[in-house]
């Protein structure tokens, strides 16, 4: 039933985001905002996006999220602030999304990555996270 | 000194394609096809690309190659090929690779995801690797 | 119930393509040769391309086709051929699938309706389908 | 001669944006901000854009608005929205705005479709254009 | 008069690709292999693309051809391989050709920039053009 | 040795925004605002973007400047005002720049022209410098 996949969406994304019932969908943008205009947008984004997509078996959440944050760097989309969040989220280290945006260099070329810098870095701050001194 | 960045990038590249000292740069292109219009360029691809960018901590090898594979599939590049057949030889499951490609369905849509599955259909082929059932 | 949705999306496929029972997704690609990598992948093609979004309001087919080829024009896809060919079948004239891509030539440039037309070409000619001396 | 095809070109986006005679560009942008640079821009907006191409055969105005938000909602560029507004004045109701931004989900992915109905949102608070409850 | 801008666009081409009266748009693809589908393309393509936009002042032949290649490159389109010929035609030598396409590595990445010495090393070979050792 | 490459990267970077020897990165973003979340970014671009790809044969600083905007618009990306300020430096004149932006317009569309003639004005109006009447 479709109110199953509703359900397995809320879940995961609840799962993904750390949330509790009261705020089921926490910080992540299923959409809502667009009730009026476009009332079915949120239910496909909880249904399919995350009650069928985030959901399959093949990857764990750190390597969907991981997965989600280069598409989005490699797309330019400004969604990649919340993805980053939800990296740490699901316990994706600042490193290890660093590691990720400046391993798409060679692949996106420079400016990219820049843009996708400016993003971690703000998610960063807002959420009280350092990155260790790995580099030299 | 470059001779290190080069050696460096020569000994990543042994380690992701499993090559042997006989043929150290595997299956990987690295661009020697254009030696004569433009020498430098496998230079550029062995010490940046290998030597700085690859060898970098933050991600495993595992996480490097999905993330390669990830930014080509959302631009549409033809060596997705070559960055499947690496993540076989890294030790990515086939199922992480498909994988990969499925959750990327609402963040490219169906037409990058269709073309990316006829590249992984054909590696696999090639590669003699079956795909478990693990959906349903 | 997800069987609802498939259904739904079989019978949007049925109209587009104006298919037989006995081959009822035609010629549109749902993805069913990639069965023993990604045997769910056909499954979200129908339900979700085609059972939800082709299925909702607000545009008709004919609209609907156009958007579709606009979107593939602009990205470069190969699948326009296909849907071109849907184009067709639900009742665009040939004059109107030429409008379309020659009124993207101030949006996206002269080589991607270039390479849109040679499909079109490609597609008209199989289909014995010609365009009338509109322009002059 | 080229004046004529600019004279074309301004009667068309009259058409388009039912502008009048004081004000004929209406709100359509044809870069008059850029005269002191690029002076033969509008030129080449007005003359090429809307002269030839807006007044193409093939399509209708509604289909031709259709296809250029599809293109610009593709690519992601900001025009999107006096385009929007263009649609609104040619007779598009809010529900076929919607409904073409909605079936682009397939093929561009959700984060395209987000930043296109934000866009989609702002112009219809401006125009005080509801949108009727057509999904559920 | 039309007919001016499209005698313009046919000598610049003629300039561009060193032809012949006999054969005056040369190597030049100007879409003529659309004229049952798209007979008005070929006009778009001279009178706008060259008798309009090529024709304008501000940029030298060799300028406007470099701008052309690294547009697509960037754009990973097919039309490289032609507009790699007028470069040679207007008097790029290889190595401009070449270092423009390698100074694109930070900005697009290495995917497309190997995609385009494909086909740089195609034409070179087609015009007998050899590169000097410039690198090492 | 790395150092050297880093020292060449910064004498190309000082040449090409007649910076001083107080600031030699001068107007150049080189990232080093990433110091805490990616402390070898700044390295990679000196080294890489400038050592290596920036001091290479085959292209003037005029051409590598023209050739680094045109990526930057046919891409949509915002480092497009800093590379026009460059270009500046470099002695590429205004009409060069808008020029070149105006040439893009059959590659790219006329969006991404609009988008980049907007930075072109708001850094030629921030540099002081105007375009003289070339175009009618």
């Amino acid at each position: 039933m479709a109110k199953d996949r509703y359900q397995k969406g809320i879940e995961k994304i609840k799962e993904l985001t750390s949330s509790s019932d009261e705020n089921p969908t926490g910080f992540m943008d299923i959409g809502e905002r667009f009730e009026e205009i476009a009332p079915d947008l949120s239910k496909y984004v909880v249904e399919f996006a995350f009650g069928d997509i985030y959901s399959r078996p093949g990857l764990d959440n750190k390597q969907k999220v991981l997965t989600t944050i280069t598409a989005l760097v490699a797309q330019g989309k400004p969604q990649i602030e919340m993805h980053i969040k939800t990296g740490l989220s699901v316990g994706l280290t600042p490193e290890e999304i660093v590691g990720c945006i400046m391993h798409l260099i060679p692949y996106t070329g420079f400016p990219s990555v820049l843009n996708a810098l400016t993003a971690a870095k703000k998610v960063f701050a807002e959420e009280g996270v350092t990155v260790s001194a790995s580099d030299e």
